[in-house]
């Protein structure tokens, strides 16, 4: 490798500020220290929570950064201690480490690593201290640890997951965010169960992600619940049995999904990120056994209920990343997706380059797309 | 049996109305109907419950009624239909029916029972529509569906638990409401683990029952939590292992906690009632896992926290009556105190009669007591 030990000049999109279309740089990309992988980027997809950072949270101290977490590539390089990874296995950046070490990721009930960027998880930066990525100068904030929006990044190895060599990087990124974070949502946080009856509120990539998860546990019903109608032909190819509007009616929609199952759903998920929602998904649940898990990401509000429909039975609860141990939990996911177990093409409803990034992020602001699949470098 | 049959006149202490002292008088209770118990209460406590209904809540369509639900007496009589329960038998009356027929009896998930009096819970009536006592020729609700303050009272069969002839029916009652909530809340509920770390929020006699249920799981340290330093001696007694008055920090109680605990406790119980102690309680759980329930009892407010607080993968729940499906739990929770593997006892901090009960009402107001027990008829 001619490049591995050198300072890498290459493209990315740099979010110099907030609130303010991304610009096409060259940027520098210094070479993998201990225990660091530098990541050739094949692909990159928009997500939702880059544009939160963007555009809704804003943290000042959250910018200059690189964003981008949901990608594929292939390893360029390796630094030292490495031996997990070698030059030219395919990977996928994980935005939530799997140091093996700590006392979570010894423990089964949680994917939440104690390690790496989520040791400044509150101060609403999103980005480890560290970062390999500079322009002109500046140090470029690495995005939950990954920023995946460049032709090359550098990643802890403890937030590398190895990939099946027979996997398309175009697609199977989008296993790197979204398809994980909703369909684990379903099965691993909620743990829908057979014959069940399933709401998901919410028809993005996280949503649908979620439908296909509750379809896949069995779920009998799966109502599917979106202010946007033309979603849901979409949601049908995933699973989605029934679909509300909630401006179809004048009641509050907790009330429509308990008139509508008899007493509420028996699992519901969150997948918008509104707090308003995600009262409304728990309050569809059914007392007694309702499970409400909240997918859909901010920061911004308090989210409420009253303390009877806990008591009453309900359990609330969230995850992310679906409760996934990437660097476990990812090789399965793209192993299913080979079988045949697992869609991900259908999440992809345009393909750009990087230089359209700006085009791809007001598709997403406005509805329009499901994912958009940045296509960086050849595979 | 004399009475079997004919109207009963006795005594009870009736609240006309909110925010008044109960006055003493004399009722009927005419005699039970199909499928439903008349029972002679031997002794019954004051809950925090009878005074949210009284002095909180206060729900004019609420009253007049006879409060009182942590009773135990001896069935005087029985209506048609009913085979289970003879005169003479020993039973508890219970809040939360179990009919044995509804999908959430039917589910070992919850003790939710559809029937009965939490038909009209909505409404914050508390009470079904229906009742055999009355005064002065009008109906007094019955509130919770038991009315135990009253030398008798009409009990559905669905909401009596026939306990050990063996039972001491001037302690067993506590079995009936509070013993049962705080302890099934960290048994059944939060399932608190061998060798986990514990916090009770409030040490009335719910949260020293809860101390008692993390104990005897396994739990390695239970922190008691609450403002009044003297209850911790009575903790101790329970099982408590630590000690926090939030009136000796400045800063967040659930920040107290996270550093003595090195990041959170596993499970937290609130047996309280209020919302911002909820909170508290909630945040004061380690992530990943944690789980907290919500005990205490108040409709008057929401309860509010931060979504990443559950999308880091805390859990929130609640439980009524600890989850325990009375006319099943009940009995062997009376037999475990025969056997000296629960306490009782240790809770009664005061004896009174019928006609003491605004004193007992003003003892648990001002937090002078754990458990008033008043003796209402000879066993």
């Amino acid at each position: 490798m001619a490049t591995a030990g050198k300072v890498i000049k290459c493209r990315a999109a740099v979010a110099w500020e907030p609130n303010k279309p991304l610009v096409i740089e060259e940027i520098e990309v210094a070479p993998p220290e201990a225990n660091e992988v530098r990541i050739k980027i094949v692909a990159t997809s928009v997500c939702h929570t880059d544009l939160y950072h963007l555009l809704e949270s804003m943290p000042k101290e959250g910018f200059p950064t690189v964003l981008g977490h949901e990608a594929a590539g292939i390893v360029e390089s390796v630094g030292p201690g490495v031996t997990e990874y070698q030059p030219g296995d395919k990977v996928i950046p994980l935005f939530i480490s799997q140091c093996r070490d700590c006392r979570f990721c010894k423990s089964p009930k949680t994917n939440q690593c104690e390690k790496a960027w989520r040791a400044v998880y509150p101060s609403n930066v999103m980005a480890p201290p560290e970062s390999r990525l500079s322009c002109k100068g500046k140090k470029l904030l690495q995005f939950v640890g990954t920023s995946t929006f460049s032709e090359y990044t550098v990643v802890n190895e403890m937030a590398v997951a190895k990939i099946d060599p027979a996997a398309p990087l175009d697609k199977v990124g989008l296993i790197g965010c979204a398809i994980c974070t909703g369909y684990g949502a379903a099965v691993n946080t909620a743990k829908v169960e057979p014959d069940s009856t399933c709401a998901v509120f919410g028809l993005g990539a996280v949503g649908l992600a979620a439908v296909m998860g509750c379809k896949n546990a069995g779920a009998k019903r799966i109502i599917a619940v979106d202010t946007n109608p033309d979603k849901f032909e979409k949601a049908k190819v995933f699973g989605a049995t029934e679909f509300v509007n909630p401006k179809d009616h004048d009641k509050p929609i907790s009330q429509v999904l308990s008139e509508m199952t008899g007493g509420g759903v028996d699992f519901s998920m969150e997948c918008v990120g509104n707090v308003e929602v995600m009262r409304s998904a728990l309050e569809s649940c059914v007392h007694g056994w309702g499970v409400s898990v909240i997918v859909g990401w901010t920061s911004l509000y308090d989210v409420s209920t009253r303390p009877l429909q806990l008591i009453a039975g309900r359990k609330w609860t969230g995850s992310a990343f679906g409760g996934f141990k990437g660097r476990d939990g990812v090789p399965p996911m793209v192993k299913a997706y080979l079988d045949k177990k697992l869609k991900v093409d259908e999440f992809i409803t345009h393909n750009m380059t990087l230089d359209q990034i700006n085009d791809a992020i007001e598709l997403m602001k406005h509805g329009k797309c499901i994912r958009t699949m940045l296509n960086i470098s050849p595979q």
